[in-house]
């Protein structure tokens, strides 16, 4: 297959090229980096995208941004920060792609544990991995063509747990291997509509 | 207890209502009806909505707007839509609240069925469903004073079901009643960071 995988330079995007390229075609994009260059929160960035990369089969989509932060200090617009840089960009990453996946190909987003297993300075990841979740199970009905949608919502993974275990207490790093196998199983697979959990 | 209740005049506003009123000291509020008129997209209304009702033990809010539309047709707009009118909006009655609302008291807010239960036309009220009990699940472990929020995700209501039960084929509509006791439990039970799904 041909994969185009947004956010590739990440470590959740790492983890997914590493399990799928062996075995497929991977196109990477990126903010910054990457076979394609892409502002996800930029409509023509990403039909551009679409237009370089050609038809492809499955989109994977590794990026996202959220505001971390103890409730008192939370704001709407911290809220809105990561359901426009988390949710909307990987939405309109569907959106934008529903008529140009081939028939029978997926959509793979990524959400992440907080709202399943909470931390302190988490509500903002949290909303964003629910709206994530509650979309992927609602679009996977009124997908065309065959097309499938889940979304991979992994826990802090071990190459990050440095930077990131002191504000995840008792949570237990997953490893990359366990990740990319998450892309894999949606990709290869035959789900639709679900989050699937890496705990 | 003191209960505000934000959008009482709609459904499930007034069933929240009929089953707290006999007990409790109610004070409606909403955008053009109420004891109390409010904005929720505008911090200073809800400030001054707050600052109007005085003290209160429990807050609830029954208001909420998405834009419904087959997956083709929507845009990341009328998703943002959602998010903004139905997310945010109780977001920043919890944010606002949490240090004006007595010690152990609570915050209700209301999603909906769509996030487990789908229909074509729901991916936008999916999306915001699914980002309130996110935001519930992490909140909870983070507010001050023992408050705590759960959020009460109805089915199609009775009431409802003459105009909105075309889109919603083969979903059994929920009575008033077992809607209004779903806000009492949250408000006189001791859960917190749940969604009570009123199936």
């Amino acid at each position: 297959m041909k994969i185009i995988v947004v956010g590739a330079a990440g470590a959740i995007g790492q983890a997914a090229c590493a399990e799928l390229a062996p075995r497929h075609d991977i196109v990477t994009a990126g903010r910054s980096s990457g076979d394609i260059r892409v502002d996800l929160a930029d409509a023509g960035s990403i039909a551009a995208m679409y237009e370089a990369a050609g038809p492809v089969d499955a989109v994977v989509c590794a990026a996202g941004e959220v505001e971390f932060g103890r409730l008192a200090d939370m704001t709407g617009e911290k809220y809105l920060f990561g359901l426009k840089n988390k949710v909307l960009t990987q939405i309109n990453l569907v959106l934008a792609g529903q008529d140009l996946v081939t028939d029978g190909g997926s959509f793979t987003l990524t959400s992440g544990i907080l709202d399943r297993d909470p931390i302190r300075v988490g509500s903002g990841s949290a909303t964003a991995n629910g709206a994530l979740a509650g979309f992927v199970k609602a679009a996977a009905i009124d997908m065309p063509r065959g097309l499938r949608i889940n979304v991979v919502s992994p826990g802090l993974l071990e190459v990050s747990a440095q930077r990131y275990g002191a504000i995840f207490p008792g949570h237990d790093p997953v490893s990359s291997r366990r990740v990319g196998l998450a892309y894999a199983k949606c990709i290869e697979g035959a789900a639709t509509g679900q989050m699937l959990p890496v705990d």
